[in-house]
């Protein structure tokens, strides 16, 4: 609806891929609407995934002993962070809705995109004990992951030798998302799009589409163990 | 015992820290047991995560549509990949257990650790469907995930507020080590090393090498959903 805030978290090295495409569609889909839609396009900006000294600006709290967390959490509140890590928390402190689109990679995100997580949900910012899980920083705001896959649906299901797709949602749904307050919407998935036929990669993105026409009508998914493991 | 190889894929930025600890121990213990012992120091190293384009030498295979996944396998089998991921891989083919030890970043590997998976676990190298999981191509070997949490066990209970700590291993032993034919060792976890007495950190770093001393007459887990999701 017009007014509404979505940032786009966008990992694929290539503007014509079946990712690109899928990226496009809610850039599209989604202006329509009348939101205002941000992409973070993480391989065209060259985002940095290493979780280094390089991400605070200035003098370190504990120069004996560097301390990723600690580090970034004192840089945190004293403005004191990399102006790339500043961007992208102000992209995600004024969306309403953060949509990760990317191409699985071992089961996970790809690096870049951990990268992003790794440096810019920072204690602090978007979680600081004991403001986790349903009282994380990040509350009132909601996550979808939209992602390609390379197996097929099948190695995905229950009882299939990749175990169901849900058991590899855990780590960014629940331990990245819900940790920060942030409510999950039911993941989007295409699987295999590699491997079907154009028709069906056709009907992929339009389902995409026809999706985020009644997304923000969509009640989030109830992120505990029984909805990943049953 | 005399002979074996071990790689020891380490990522922390702060040699002093407890993981440089833990990674210090293995490399002592096991060199004293005889066994060859190399260190991918991935923070030291500046070890690349990002999966681009600059992985693979001279031409592509496809300009039109840059494919990552494709393009990293070609290259492989034509001997074009970047010099960094040849180094890599010519480690791995000659360790009989690799180490992982890391603390856990948003219940996963550090985005840097992610980038070595990613880049260096190439199919035609790795894996070459079908050989996957039970017949993956670096089947013989062993892997073990040596890591620490910042959350305590308690949180890492079934039940806990984050959940069983095996449900976030999934994607790491089954969907990365598993899906490559590596066996995995029972994983070695130090909970919250940062908020307990100096006494306690004593007593982990002593546990694992006592541990170490025995580790080659371990029999791997098996890697199934019941082990993870019981």
């Amino acid at each position: 609806p017009p007014g509404r805030k979505v940032l786009i978290v966008y990992a694929h090295q290539e503007p014509k891929s079946f990712n690109g495409s899928l990226k496009s569609i809610a850039v599209e889909e989604l202006g329509k609407q009348g939101c205002s839609v941000t992409v973070s396009d993480l391989y065209a900006m060259g985002f940095e995934p290493r979780a280094t000294r390089s991400d605070i600006v200035g003098c370190l709290h504990n120069p004996e002993g560097f301390n990723y967390g600690v580090e970034m959490w004192e840089a945190y509140k004293r403005g004191a962070l990399s102006k790339d890590l500043v961007e992208e928390q102000k992209k995600v402190q004024e969306a309403d809705l953060l949509i990760f689109q990317f191409p699985l990679y071992w089961f996970s995100m790809p690096a870049i995109m951990k990268g992003w997580m790794d440096r810019v949900l920072v204690q602090g910012f978007a979680h600081e004990f004991p403001n986790c899980y349903d009282s994380g920083l990040l509350k009132d705001k909601l996550a979808l992951f939209s992602f390609t896959t390379g197996g097929s649906e099948e190695m995905y299901a229950k009882g299939g030798i990749s175990g169901d797709i849900r058991y590899l949602l855990w780590p960014m749904q629940h331990g990245i998302m819900h940790f920060c307050g942030i409510k999950v919407l039911a993941p989007h998935i295409c699987f295999s799009p590699e491997y079907v036929p154009e028709e069906s990669r056709k009907e992929m993105l339009a389902a995409w589409a026809q999706r985020l026409k009644t997304l923000w009508k969509e009640e989030p998914i109830n992120c505990s163990p029984e909805w990943y493991f049953k």
